[in-house]
């Protein structure tokens, strides 16, 4: 079997070149040969800046049909792409930058002061339009094994780690999601969800390998998503429950139902709670929820619309290419039974850039342990308990309590910190923080310390000061503890 | 990347246990879950008979139901599986049972007889049924690099080769073709193309993989077809020419028009004449043209039904995860300039079983070389010229003409043969044979002694005694002098 397929770009250019394959809502359009050659244009000006095969390139940038053609363009030179969050800091973006060797970092003009920070080297997407278009050899082919992407994701121990995806796992994730939702040539994507996260970058993939317009916004909006699902055609939408939420309020205040073409409403980033399943039912929006994580190169797990209230709080069932198993203390868990979640198939990554130590204890014999806890029940459907051990997912995004306890412990007056999720009627969950003090300091000291060193959404909106941290026998965190008090105790000192 | 998948049979009866699998029209109906535990039973008695992880198990029988549960037993077990065409002759499925070093042949009863004349160890589908169930460990995983299955195809020397398929090149075609076609919950498939041909081997994987119910006729019947398309759903067919044009023919007599969810009529073996296009465009029958061979698995270039007039003639572009070039005499050939096609994909066999010289010659720096002449137009649209040079496709079979050269001149009576293809109102073509005699025989003994050796669909349906054959300066036999003569001739003496 070769392992070798026809870049998707050109080749969807060659099947379909007058189809559309982006719009957005200011109403620009480009079809498959427009995006095509857009890309082809931008990889030659890449190569006048000195990018060739095997160099890597970072991007910073808000969702725009830009950024989509730089990821083609990437592809075409076989450069590496890496993508960075762009809510995090500087020296978070240094990290990464440092971390994955960069070469360069492209970013839109408006963040251009932030990039330079960081010591890379810049170029603008304004200034790179400037450039002159140098003839290279395009990539014709994407060999699937190859690496093309590279996105950091915060490991439990607080090290962002470079999530490395081949060509084959960005095309089996395609593959995979078609096989569970269709395929039809009538589909117009709406990914609100940023593209520097692998459930975003995606649907670039997915566009170019169905042949399948997307429709692209810069950030969540529900007006927006509303009116391109009801005026543009738009027939699947991808979300994090807090965006449903929104949707579903306006669709209530501007007594507004959604066309019968409109046919996925993807849900990622956790269960959603049953009112929100049920009044989506009594609208007539298809909801599908998913799981998945940066490692699975976006959802391995699905639950269908049929399921949603039938199998309440599971997220499904594996995708076709792709295997699910529970691991008990002892072997495989039976049914009902928790333990950790374990995934197999090939959208998996094969580890993290340049950290063989996070690589080899991410996996048990090419299963995934995800580190998330679950079980199936007797028909097979899993049930998430907790999503990653202490994560806090907070609008969508992932925040890792060990990160941020990183960061308070290192202030010269916090002896000790922990940190947990508290639930939050905006954003899911807000990270709390439970400190031990070792000299005076205000909370006010403490959220500028971490303004400068943490992202917005992962600086705890919470503060509790403790004489201790409730630790068990064996000195180890007792988590459920914090959250009890958090529970009990709904007043916090800011 | 993981080169392994969760067995797709087993999988969809995970996913989707209660949708149809399979049915026929008397009724037989299958759900994934009862195919799964069908196969998984027979799974169990072909171990009893002694077959195991690596044995090598023929299947020669029309399509059925029983069919496909010996194909997935066959997988479940991790047997490899030999198809045989039911219409060779004895001595010609005796050698391909040796040269594939069969260890079993299943044949449904009516087979028996001729079965056991091959020297083979013969087993019935009715006396498997009868087994007891022996307890086996189930392949639940596919690694796409095995091969899986081996069908004969007649080489242009006169030699069947055989064509091994890994799971990974069914696994690619079915993913071809639904990124072709698109994937609907609704779509019900009826191939009439015998299963022990790669075009109707290749919807068994489909409907595992997509979890899509088939239509099982044994063999084509325009009057089953049209009442599976108009009374049970059938939304897709595969058919060769002459089947779209009975089904026409019939649709004409009973004034009859498909349901709009009839959404595909998959043509393949050779370019349709225009006026049946135009009559299929008239009834409003969407036809896809397809190319392929053995080799690729099925269909490997096809053309959409809005260019199937504009584009007359052609067989359209390469699926998604493929690609397709022109090879001239002097490295790729330009559009329109006539050259050897070659294609390339990873559905795409990796050669022939045991014959590694034929291997060798059949791939080009990793493009399989088909030996059939054509050329792309300026917009990229392949149009087939010779459908192999010499090959005579006779009702959707292929004939090789050495093959039958080979026979013929192998009579005592015979000094030298040369056979081309006849036009023919029925089959498309028939072989036609010109005889140099060595001694007088008549031709119902040659006839007879065809008989003995060939299936009759390559036994000649027209014979011309001649003098002597024309050859060029270099002794190669000019067969397109053969052919005008057909023309200028349309007598003969038979």
């Amino acid at each position: 079997m070769s392992d070798k397929i026809p870049h998707w770009l050109q080749k969807q250019a060659e099947l379909s070149p007058n189809r559309l394959a982006a719009e957005t809502p200011e109403g620009r359009k480009l079809t498959f040969r427009q995006l095509h050659e857009a890309a082809d244009n931008a990889a030659g000006r890449l190569v006048t800046l000195g990018i060739t095969k095997g160099s890597r390139v970072a991007v910073l940038s808000p969702n725009s049909v830009d950024m989509i053609v730089l990821i083609h363009a990437l592809s075409y030179i076989g450069a590496t792409l890496i993508l960075l969050n762009t809510r995090l800091t500087i020296s978070e973006w240094t990290y990464q930058l440092q971390d994955s060797e960069a070469d360069l970092l492209l970013a839109p003009a408006a963040y251009e002061q932030a990039a330079r920070e960081t010591g890379a080297a810049v170029c603008t997407m304004e200034n790179l339009g400037q450039q002159a278009v140098s003839a290279y050899t395009r990539c014709t082919e994407l060999s699937l094994d190859n690496v093309f992407s590279i996105i950091y994701t915060s490991g439990t121990t607080g090290n962002p780690k470079g999530v490395e995806h081949t060509y084959g796992n960005h095309w089996w994730s395609a593959i995979g999601s078609a096989l569970n939702l269709g395929l039809s040539q009538h589909d117009k994507w709406l990914s609100p969800l940023p593209m520097f996260h692998v459930g975003g970058l995606s649907t670039i993939f997915k566009s170019a390998i169905y042949g399948m317009p997307l429709y692209v916004t810069k950030s969540f909006d529900e007006q927006t998503v509303q009116t391109a699902i009801m005026q543009h055609g738009v027939t699947i939408v991808s979300v994090v429950t807090v965006m449903l939420q929104r949707l579903l309020r306006l669709q209530e205040r501007d007594g507004v139902t959604y066309p019968e073409t409109f046919r996925c409403m993807l849900l990622g980033g956790g269960p959603a709670p049953l009112h929100l399943l049920q009044e989506a039912k009594t609208r007539a929006i298809p909801v599908f929820q998913s799981y998945g994580m940066t490692e699975t190169a976006s959802q391995i797990v699905t639950l269908s619309p049929e399921d949603s209230l039938r199998k309440l709080g599971s997220a499904g069932k594996a995708l076709v290419p792709a295997q699910l198993r529970i691991k008990g203390t002892f072997g495989l868990a039976q049914p009902e039974e928790a333990g950790e979640i374990q995934v197999k198939g090939p959208m998996i990554t094969n580890g993290y850039y340049r950290n063989a130590d996070a690589t080899a204890s991410a996996f048990q014999d090419g299963w995934l342990a995800t580190g998330d806890i679950g079980y199936t029940d007797r028909e097979g459907y899993l049930y998430v308990l907790d999503r990653r051990k202490d994560l806090i997912i907070s609008g969508g995004e992932n925040v890792y309590p060990a990160e941020v306890e990183n960061i308070l412990s290192g202030h010269p007056s916090i002896q000790e910190a922990a940190v947990v999720g508290k639930a939050d009627a905006r954003w899911g969950m807000v990270p709390a923080a439970f400190l031990v003090k070792q000299q005076e300091v205000s909370i006010e000291e403490l959220q500028a310390y971490c303004e400068q060193r943490l992202a917005r959404y992962k600086i705890p909106k919470n503060w509790h000061w403790v004489e201790q941290l409730p630790r068990n026998a064996s000195n180890k965190l007792m988590r459920y503890k914090l959250q009890e008090l958090l529970k009990e105790d709904s007043g916090s000192c800011s």
